[in-house]
């Protein structure tokens, strides 16, 4: 049984539920019981699924068996098929439990999107079958990941699309809340699993989440968080399998900047390349990243130091699966540009704080570093935003770094933010 | 390599292929290339696919698995799905071997319903989409099955829906023809597996082939048949494995009338029911048989032969799999009518002759019952229409039935339609 505060009675709540959360029929009727709770408290429910378990990876497989470069627009209709199912088979079981159900596939509300087919973009939402079908009392279900494109044309919004979804609906129907349920129960203080005491956070600001999404978070989709700050909409991150609360993902307000640090993340699927003894002069920099570009090679943290005999390093990371690719790439490129050559490094980690508080406390970074350094463990590289300090270190020591850092700043320590 | 003849260079074809063509990957590829040689002739070509192979069945069991009766509109949802996954994967076969494609739902196509859901009828087809992409030079791949409410709801044909959208298309695109592409090569003057000289028939009229399919031969849907008399639509019923040409159903003309028998055709899927000594008076008919409708009981021959001592008795046939339902319901409605009892045979077959020369050829169902008379079988029940004889016979006899009736009437040996 799931009790809504009392204040959220007669809410307008989208809720959007995974593909690990619909993956058989079993599942798909737990989610409908739980939607059910929800309607029978009076409030209007809006339900965005994703493709059933691993339906998406069989329907992509489907298609490179036919071509190993299969057309985006066919691909999309190809992949838009998946959340078609889902919605159709909550909503009748919705039905079944006594509430009515409509579904809608992402056309049919006019989720309309720009036509970069397997990546589009939202541009815009009518949503009026749903204010209608809200209207008539149902429960309205509708597909994920899916649009349209003005002309009529079925698109996808990438992987993690049902996330934007879900904001989306919920900042075009003005929703008192996005509820993202997933098989994890909210955003931690660091990864549970290296960190047997870490914490839940009760809230967290966008753009907290939105360092945490980059920095190896895995909880929630960057672009939605993006978008949830974009409209203001308040995302709450919670278990599909628990009834207990998860973390709010809102906007900052006072209370939060109290906190100097909000969490720890790590990401342990990279790896770093170093161009060595570049000339020192304009233009090298676009010249080497220009090359990686050529190749889409996407890269992460990127550092230069200043030039000592004319010449300097220029280091960076990239997903580790790109490695290969991004070495041979540079390699020529390092010819063109006259440097000495490539050095390449796989067991990197890059691990990172993050905390709106940074802004307004200083020594964070120092504090950051000091830690590490008790540890005896070297840092490789530095990058800060705003929020955020990531340190690039071997990636042996990532877990006790990141031990290490929850305990330096008192993160399983609960307090009010 | 499947050549067209001259006289057709330039068509607009319209093909259909249906589940087990394009079963996987494989299939589909092969039915691309097919498709391909079509268009490398200069043909517009627009190709209407099913689901792939039992993805229908599977996707029916999924949702039992959520409740045992399905929300009907959510039903269509989940179905629609099948063939939408089919025409993504067909376009992109046919675009990687550099024939532009480009595939559309049903909805996409402006394939309007009416709103029975499962079972929808077509109401109209706007077809705008179509002929832009055949202007633009490309291949069109529509999903079979499926249409749409005028409101936008996503409804389905019923089971063999995918042929009515072939003759649909065809007849709204004013198509030179509807090429319906089955595991059959075409329509046989008796099912080739009991009569081994069968014959394929080169021409067969739309009533013909009607009657024919109502009547066991299970080659096109009745519906599809019905749609493409009333726009006369040329169907040219042939294999998907084969190149050679199949069976043209076309309106009929002088020629075919004569030939007096076209075919023999035979089901035996069927159980006999008769309520016996019921009162002999008017009313007693409806009585019976409403009480039968009223259980969704849809009966096939009806016999009731003139009373004897101020009572009659009444027997029909209905599909085998209602035969214990129908007996029951039946055995009510006798005590109604003050009827002595009834009776139930589970093994009778019917057979038909059929052909539209009966029209003006006298003797033909004579010749029939003399034939099954020399083979010592007894006829159980007889029913005519215009151009077409069936009895109902002991189901042990059906195939000698069959067979002898084939020889009678030397439908084995060629002729000029």
């Amino acid at each position: 049984m799931v009790v809504y505060d009392d204040c959220l009675m007669g809410q307008l709540i989208v809720q959007k539920y995974g593909g690990s959360s619909v993956a058989d029929p079993e599942k798909i009727k737990s989610v409908a019981r739980r939607v059910a709770e929800g309607a029978a408290q009076g409030h209007r429910m809006v339900i965005v699924v994703s493709a059933m378990g691993k339906t998406t990876d069989s329907l992509v497989a489907l298609a490179q068996a036919i071509t190993p470069t299969p057309d985006p627009r066919e691909m999309d209709m190809v992949l838009a098929s998946g959340e078609q199912i889902t919605i159709g088979l909550l909503a009748m079981a919705l039905a079944s439990l006594g509430h009515p159900a409509c579904s809608f596939t992402g056309p049919q509300v006019g989720m309309i999107t720009d036509g970069v087919h397997t990546q589009a973009r939202i541009r815009r939402i009518t949503a009026e079958r749903i204010q209608t079908a809200l209207e008539a009392g149902k429960v309205v279900v509708v597909a994920g990941f899916q649009g349209m494109t003005e002309s009529g044309d079925i698109t996808t919004l990438g992987r993690g699309g049902s996330d934007l979804t879900g904001v989306a609906l919920a900042a075009a129907l003005k929703a008192d809340v996005c509820e993202i349920f997933t098989d994890v129960d909210g955003v931690y203080t660091a990864d549970p699993n290296v960190v047997p005491d870490a914490r839940k956070l009760a809230r967290v600001s966008y753009d907290e989440m939105l360092e945490m999404a980059a920095l190896g978070a895995k909880v929630l989709q960057a672009r939605s968080v993006e978008f949830a700050k974009k409209f203001s909409v308040p995302v709450h991150v919670r278990s599909t399998f628990k009834p207990d609360p998860g973390t709010m993902v809102t906007r900052e307000d006072r209370s939060m900047e109290d906190v100097v640090v909000t969490g720890v993340t790590h990401d342990r699927g990279q790896a770093k390349l170093s161009i060595l003894r570049v000339p020192d002069r304009p233009g090298i920099a676009s010249q080497v990243f220009g090359g990686l570009a050529k190749q889409n090679i996407v890269v992460d943290m990127i550092v230069q130091n200043i030039g000592r005999d004319g010449s300097t390093d220029i280091s960076f990371t990239l997903p580790r699966a790109d490695r290969q690719r991004a070495e041979s790439a540079l390699a020529t490129v390092a010819k063109e540009v006259g440097a000495s050559g490539v050095a390449a490094d796989d067991r990197v980690a890059k691990v990172s704080i993050v905390g709106v508080g940074m802004r307004s406390h200083s020594g964070v970074a120092a504090r950051m570093f000091e830690t590490l350094s008790k540890e005896n463990i070297n840092i490789q590289m530095i990058s800060t935003s705003e929020i955020a300090v990531s340190c690039v270190i071997e990636d042996k020591y990532a877990e006790l770094a990141v031990r290490a850092l929850h305990d330096a700043f008192e993160l399983a320590k609960e307090r009010e933010a």
